[in-house]
């Protein structure tokens, strides 16, 4: 087994500190990555801190890998060393179907995490991108555009395919007035997405603080939800919602923005069950939908829309010796718009 | 004005009393119906007793109703005396669109409901089915293909269109598995349409105590959810779930028997919120959707489907003097399935 370099989690109240473990032995299908960059999740935190209480310690964060293949299994056919690569939340399912073009094998139970899991022998545990190397099933690794640089483009593998999906499965394109509300590292990316793929987008943040940046993201208007006239105003103006906020808001004030036969689609999960009124969605045929990052076909076909419009991550790169600090921020929602480690500060 | 005959609350307290009263002057695109019978809703009570706070009395209710033409306007073009009609929940809407081929009216602000209502003039009241005579403009009156007796036929105004409407827009048909939830007015019609469009229907009743009702009126499959194997057994198992439950239920144990993509509709309104996990519909990318009756396109498509299948509600006939005890009896769920008033009792 290969010796590995990472940052751990090690119980749900201390913080993140130097790891040194053991990668599994590559399998004649498996791809090996020299890991360059990995981004920040706010899952990482919660899974760190045990707050869905299914943590397993040591625990290495990380599923916005982003980095350089390093060796490959005899059967390999779609990778070579030297080639740009990432790892998105899981690397394995139930019955290998990311390799039969299945498109929502991540729907299906026995999805194998890529982290914070174990892997199919039931035993191994999976470690994740916060580390200098990853050792992945090679249906289970993506490929990088040539325009999209690892550091930016390595969110897209969470953050960007919780948007992509959605956006695409709702059909958001032109004559759509799609709102994104919550203007984080998820709503960043609906932002410029949504905008990519034609759809009229706004805005809808708890502040005007970062009224700016959406603008120049690409939204066409943005409305704070701390004034209660943006919901009288907006009534029944849009085809589709996507609410990142994984806070409790109130559903029905945002459902109430719904045209006849639209959706609001929750990305974000709170933490408390969220009352909803049946006359909301029963007046106007409306829908309160779910979507969950996106298959590995899905992912690459993300991936090849960012190379074809230029569509990265905006992100504050980091050493990993920051990583704690930069929980702190995450959690105080003080970062423009997501952390992106730098595994080349793990040498340091 | 004609002096019509029927039977109304005077307030919210009170039982219904027989009432003489003045129906409009028909117009020259009114049609004038004699009322034979009127099927008797759940609505009528939460509006004869003031329970959803807009009622206005004297209320002549009714929204299910059933009989001939007596006259028509001289601009009627679709209707003559003689003919067998219907009339549903609503008179008329805000821009006359029934006439223009519209199919989604009923979602647009401005409907003149049939009773508890104001006509266009924004002062003559609307007054309901449970009398002799009604005076409809012609877009919003409805053909009873000959097949359909009069009596069964006129639950298929409210009860039928309100699960028609949403078992066809969410494509219930064959290889589709289909979850009634109730086995009520509103169930047992979602039951008899699905299965004649070919869906798989399984009804999710409290008890068992109608089951043989429903095998009998098409469904393959009948469980008791108050036996909570039930939804361990079915986890997974439903394309649609059309819940007719007007009660507070717990609305995530049923989303989890949804499989990937699926949708649970609801057409029945609990009086307060139901708290829905973000998870039960991020895990599956399944919707929580609501429908509402349908359009005058849709009703007639209903009517001409029902012909053709040779479908109508089971009712149990009653006179009009009796409406208080069926009142009572609606409430405690001890109808199979639908009170239909007999209107020749009036005259009594």
């Amino acid at each position: 087994m290969a010796i590995a370099k990472g940052y751990a989690a090690t119980d749900a109240s201390k913080p993140l500190t130097p790891l040194t473990f053991e990668r599994r032995e590559p399998n004649d299908d498996d791809v090996v990555i020299s890991v360059q960059y990995c981004g920040v999740c706010h899952s990482d935190i919660h899974q760190a801190r045990n707050e869905w209480g299914n943590s397993r310690y040591p625990m290495v964060p990380g599923h916005e890998v982003a980095g350089v293949v390093s060796a490959v299994g005899s059967k390999v056919t779609k990778f070579k060393v030297g080639d740009r690569v990432g790892v998105g939340c899981f690397v394995n399912s139930c019955i290998g179907c990311a390799t039969r073009d299945l498109d929502y094998e991540h729907f299906l139970p026995g999805l194998t995490q890529t982290y914070n899991d174990v892997e199919a022998d039931g035993e191994t545990p999976t470690y994740g991108g916060y580390s200098d190397s990853i050792v992945v099933k090679e249906g289970y690794v993506l490929s990088f555009p040539d325009n999209i640089p690892l550091d930016s483009g390595a969110p897209l593998l969470c953050a960007g395919i919780t948007l992509y999906s959605p956006l695409r499965h709702w059909k958001a394109g032109p004559g759509k007035k799609v709102a994104i509300v919550g203007m984080g590292g998820l709503g960043h990316m609906g932002v410029k997405l949504g905008a990519a793929m034609g759809a009229d987008i706004t805005v809808l943040s708890q502040t005007l603080s970062k009224k700016e940046d959406g603008l120049r993201l690409g939204a066409k208007e943005y409305y704070a939800t701390s004034d209660a006239e943006t919901f009288t105003k907006l009534a029944g103006t849009f085809d589709l919602i996507i609410n990142t906020v994984g806070t409790a808001i109130d559903w029905n004030a945002y459902l109430n923005l719904l045209k006849f036969d639209g959706s609001m689609v929750l990305v974000g999960v709170p933490e408390h069950a969220v009352p909803v009124h049946a006359f909301s969605i029963i007046a106007g045929r409306k829908s309160l939908s779910g979507s969950m990052i996106g298959s590995i076909k899905e992912t690459q076909e993300m991936l090849d829309f960012c190379g074809e419009h230029n569509i990265v991550s905006e992100i504050e790169k980091i050493a990993i010796q920051d990583i704690n600090e930069a929980y702190e921020r995450v959690i105080k929602s003080d970062v423009r718009y997501r952390f992106v480690i730098d595994i080349a500060s793990l040498a340091a």
